[in-house]
C-alpha cells in the first residue's frame, strides 16, 4: 500500500510530540526549578522591581521560530533574560502601580491541569462537569451581589471582554437599532474606566452621546445630576441607554452611590451597569459591605478575579441579573453548523453566554485557588489591603510637605508635594516621583486629580504587607527631604509657602 | 497606633496566600502526579473515550465555595471524578469528532510559567519582552501566508474572538455606517463557520444581508457566482462589505479558491477575510502549499494554534495585512485614563490591537512549544494527519456498503451507509453511528452533505496515528456487517440496491 512507507517515516517524527514520561519529567523539573527560583528571588525585599533592558541586543527575537527543536533549559534561560526580567515586576510586593493582584501560585497549577486535561468548557455536552464548575463560580459571584437565581454570566479574559458582553446585552435588551445610535446616550463619569468607551467603539457605536455626570464632593457620580440629565435628554428626544457606574475606580478607588443611582435607573428605565473590576471583591470585607448597598438592583456587573482574588492575568467575569437577556443576545443556536447537529441543547453553555466559542477552561484555576484557601483568607487579605491603604494615608499626613489625597474607600491612595501654587506643586511632585523611581526598590504610578498631578499607590498585591508600606514611607520621607534641600526650599508645612 | 493590632491579625491570615516553598512543593507534586496518571491512562488504547456521568449526584457542585480551605488532594480527586472524567475525552487518540488537536504537554508548562511570573503582555511598557515575543509569533504566522511587514495581529482566545476583530477592522476600514447596515452584504458559503454570523450579531449587524454563494463541484465557493452576485448587488445600490472564505471548513475541510476569489475581491474592492482556524497550519506541509496560493492577497486571516499546532484550547490568532487598519480600529490611545499617563506609546501594544486590555500571556505557551519541537516536527505531524485521512478514505472504499465522501483535501473524511434511497441510507447510517458509539472505544461526529447524513472524522489529534485509524476501520467493518445482518440486508455493493 502506497501510504505505508511515508506514514511510517512521518509517524517517527510526529511521535516526538507525544513525549513520554521521562521527557515530561525533564521538562517539568526545569520549569518548576525556574519557578521556585523566581518566587524565592521575588520574596527578597531588595529585589529591584524594574529590570534593565539591554538596548544593544534583539532580546527574545533572537529566539525566532525555527525548523529544529531546542533544549528546555536554553528556552527557559532565554525567557528569564529577555521576557521575565524585562519590564516591570508587577508580581513584586513593592509594586504599587496600577492594579495588580500578584498572581497566586495555585492558579498557575490550575492552568497546568486545564492544559493537560484540555476539557472544552465552552459546551455542556462536551464537558458537563467543567461547565457546571464555571456556572457555580458565576453563581457564587452573583450571590455576593445579591442577584436572583435568574442571573447568568460568563468567565472572560478580563474586564474589557466582560464589558463588551454587558454592552451587547444592554443594546439588545433595549431594542436599540443602529440608526438610533446617534440619539443613544451613555452616562458615566470622568473616572469610568475606558473599557466602556472602547467597547462602544468596537460595537460601532462611535456616535453614541457620552454624558459625563458631575462628581459629588466624594468623587462619586452625582445621582441628582444624573436624574436631571436623563430627564432633559428624554425631553430632547434622545434615548438614554446605559448608565455605567464604578465600584472602585481605577483612579481613586471610589464607589458611586449604587442604591441612589439604582433609584434613578429604575425610575427612568435605563440599563444600570457596574464596573466592579477592581473593587468588587472588597464586598467580602464586613466593614465595607455598606458601600455595596444596591448592587442587587444593577442589571450587569463585571468583576476581575485577576485583581481582587489575586489570580494571574486573564480572568474576568460578567454577571447579568436577568440571565435570559444574556442568553438571547449570545446564544449559539441558530448559528450551528451541521457538525454540531449531534449536540443537544439541554442547558445554557458558556458559548451561549459570550462571543467566544472555544476558549480556555478559566474556571479551573479560580475554583482551585478559592477552594484551597477558603473565602475567609481572601476576606482577611482584602481587609488587610484596605487597612494598609488607610495606614499609609494616615502616615503620609505626618510627612512634612506631603499632601495626602482623599481618605481611601478601598485601597488606592493619592498624594502630592504641597507647594505654594499648582505649577510648583506639580513640578516638585514629578521630581519626587523621579527620585522614588530611581531608588528602584519600589514602583509607583501617578494620576491627575482636580487637575493636580498626584503620585498614586494601589495596595492589592497579596504579597504586600506592612513592611512594604513602611519601606515606601521611608523612601518618600527621605526623598521629600532630599528634594527640599536640593531646591533650597524652607521647612515645609502643608499648605504653607515653601 | 490603632491599625497595628488588627493589621497583625489580618497579616497572619493573609500570609497563608504567600505559600512557602514546602507548601508549593506539596501542591505541585500532587498536580504533577495526577497529570502523569492522566496522561498514562490516556495512552492505553482501550481507555473509553466517553466517561459516564452519574445522574444521581450533584457532581462538582458538592464542592462549592466555602469559608474554610481544603486539601489539594481532595480537590484534585473531586476534579478527577466530576470534571476530568465527565464528558468527552477530546485529548484521546480515538476521539475523531469535531476539530481537536489534543493539547501538547509543554503548552501546559508554558501556562504554568505565565501564571507564576504573571507578565502583563497587553502593554509594551509593562512587559516589552512579552510583547516582543507575541509580535514575533504573529509575524511568523504572517510570513507563512506571505503577508508584508506592514501586517499586525493579535493572539486571541480562539477563532470567534479573532473573527470579531476582523469584522471590526473591516467595518471601520470600509467606513460602513450603522445606518447602512441594512444595505451591507456579507458573502459566504453554507460551510462558513458560524463565528462570522455570531460576530455580526455581536456587532449589532443583525440586518446585514448574507449571500450564500454556490459551491463548485469541489465544495468550494464559486468565484464566478461571487463576482456576479457582487456586481448585481452593487447595481441594486447595496454595499458589498465582507467576503468570508474558508481555508479548511469545519464540515469537510475544503479550501475555497483563494487566488480566484482574491481577483474578485480586488476588482470589486471588498474586504477579503479567510477563516483558516482549522486548516491554516497545513500550509506547513509541502504537498499542500498549492492550495494556499493567494493567501498573501487576503485582508485578514484567522488561525487557531489550539487546532493545527495541537495547543490546549484558548489560543487563536488574527493577522491583518494592513496592520495600521487594525491599530486604527482598536488602539488604546484616546481612551486612556489618567492612571496610564506615564505610559509612552512608543510602539503598538497587543491592547492596541484587540478589544482586550488585560488578558493572559498567551504567546508564551505557543513559543515554548514551537521552539521545543521545531517547526519540522509540526509539518511532519500535519502531513501524517493528512495522509492518515487519505489512507482512511482509501480503506473505506474497500468496505462493502460504505460510501466514502469527497477525497480529503486536509484531514476530514465523511462517509455513509449506502442504501437504495436517501431515507434508508440515512436511517442505516444513523444506526451505524449508534453502534460505533456504543462500542465506546472511538468517538465520531456526524454532518450533512448534500442533504445526506454522513458520519465524519477529523484527523488532527497529535496522539492519533495509523493504529487508531486501523482500529476505527475494524470497528466500522464489524458494525457495518452487524447492521447488515440485523436488518437482513443482502450483500452490499456501493450504489447497488440492498
Amino acid at each position: 500500500m502506497e501510504y505505508t512507507q511515508r506514514l511510517n517515516e512521518l509517524e517517527t517524527h510526529s511521535r516526538r510530540l507525544d513525549s513520554g514520561a521521562a521527557c515530561r519529567k525533564e521538562w517539568i523539573n526545569c520549569v518548576v526549578e525556574y519557578s521556585e527560583n523566581f518566587l524565592d528571588n521575588l520574596s527578597r525585599l531588595n529585589h529591584k522591581t524594574i529590570h534593565e533592558d539591554n538596548p544593544s541586543d534583539d532580546g527574545i527575537t533572537q529566539y525566532g521560530i525555527t525548523d529544529k527543536g531546542s533544549n528546555i533549559g536554553e528556552l527557559v534561560n532565554a525567557l528569564d533574560t529577555h521576557v521575565f526580567k524585562n519590564g516591570l515586576e508587577s508580581a513584586h510586593a513593592n509594586y504599587f502601580a496600577f492594579v495588580s493582584g500578584g498572581a497566586l501560585f495555585p492558579s498557575a497549577l490550575g492552568d497546568l491541569l486545564a492544559g493537560v486535561t484540555n476539557k472544552f468548557s465552552g459546551l455542556n455536552f462536551l464537558a458537563p462537569g467543567a461547565v457546571k464548575l464555571e456556572h457555580m463560580l458565576i453563581s457564587w459571584i452573583a450571590s455576593l451581589f445579591g442577584y436572583p437565581k435568574e442571573h447568568a454570566g460568563n468567565l472572560t479574559s478580563g474586564g474589557s471582554a466582560a464589558t463588551l458582553i454587558a454592552l451587547v446585552t444592554a443594546r439588545d435588551s433595549s431594542g436599540l437599532r443602529p440608526n438610533e445610535y446617534e440619539r443613544a446616550v451613555v452616562y458615566l463619569t470622568k473616572d469610568t474606566y475606558n473599557c466602556v468607551h472602547k467597547g462602544m467603539r468596537i460595537l460601532g457605536m462611535h456616535d453614541v452621546i457620552l454624558r459625563f455626570i458631575d462628581f459629588t464632593n466624594e468623587w462619586q457620580m452625582d445621582p441628582k445630576c444624573l436624574q436631571n440629565q436623563i430627564r432633559s435628554d428624554k425631553k430632547a428626544g434622545l434615548i438614554p441607554f446605559f448608565i455605567a457606574i464604578s465600584i472602585g475606580t481605577g483612579n481613586l478607588g471610589s464607589i458611586d452611590p449604587i442604591d441612589k443611582i439604582a433609584d434613578v435607573a429604575e425610575e427612568q428605565d435605563v440599563w444600570l451597569h457596574a464596573d466592579a473590576a477592581y473593587g468588587g471583591f472588597f464586598i467580602l470585607v464586613d466593614g465595607l459591605k455598606h458601600w455595596f448597598k444596591g448592587t442587587e438592583r444593577t442589571d450587569s456587573i463585571i468583576i476581575d478575579p485577576h485583581k481582587g482574588l489575586f489570580l494571574p492575568n486573564g480572568i474576568g467575569a460578567i454577571v447579568i441579573r436577568n440571565g435570559r437577556k444574556l442568553y438571547e443576545s449570545h446564544k449559539l443556536s441558530g448559528y450551528s453548523n451541521d457538525i454540531l447537529q449531534d449536540v443537544e441543547i439541554d442547558e445554557w453553555s458558556p458559548s451561549d453566554l459570550s462571543f467566544e466559542l472555544t476558549r480556555p477552561f478559566r474556571g479551573l484555576k479560580m475554583w482551585l485557588t478559592l477552594k484551597l484557601f477558603g473565602v475567609t483568607t481572601f476576606s482577611s487579605a482584602l481587609e488587610e489591603k484596605m487597612l494598609l491603604a488607610n495606614y499609609f494615608h494616615h502616615k503620609l499626613t505626618e510627612i512634612d510637605g506631603i499632601i495626602a489625597g482623599p481618605k481611601p474607600v478601598l485601597s488606592v491612595v493619592l498624594f502630592h508635594f504641597g507647594a505654594r501654587n499648582r505649577s510648583l506643586s506639580d513640578r516638585m511632585s514629578r521630581e519626587l516621583m523621579r527620585y522614588i523611581l530611581s531608588d528602584g526598590r519600589v514602583y509607583l504610578s501617578s494620576t491627575t486629580l482636580d487637575g493636580i498631578y498626584h503620585l498614586r499607590i494601589c495596595v492589592l498585591n497579596f504579597r504586600l504587607h506592612r513592611e512594604n508600606i513602611d519601606l515606601l514611607l521611608s523612601i518618600i520621607r527621605v526623598n521629600t527631604e532630599k528634594l527640599r534641600k536640593k531646591n533650597n526650599l524652607k521647612r515645609l508645612k502643608v499648605n504653607d509657602e515653601c
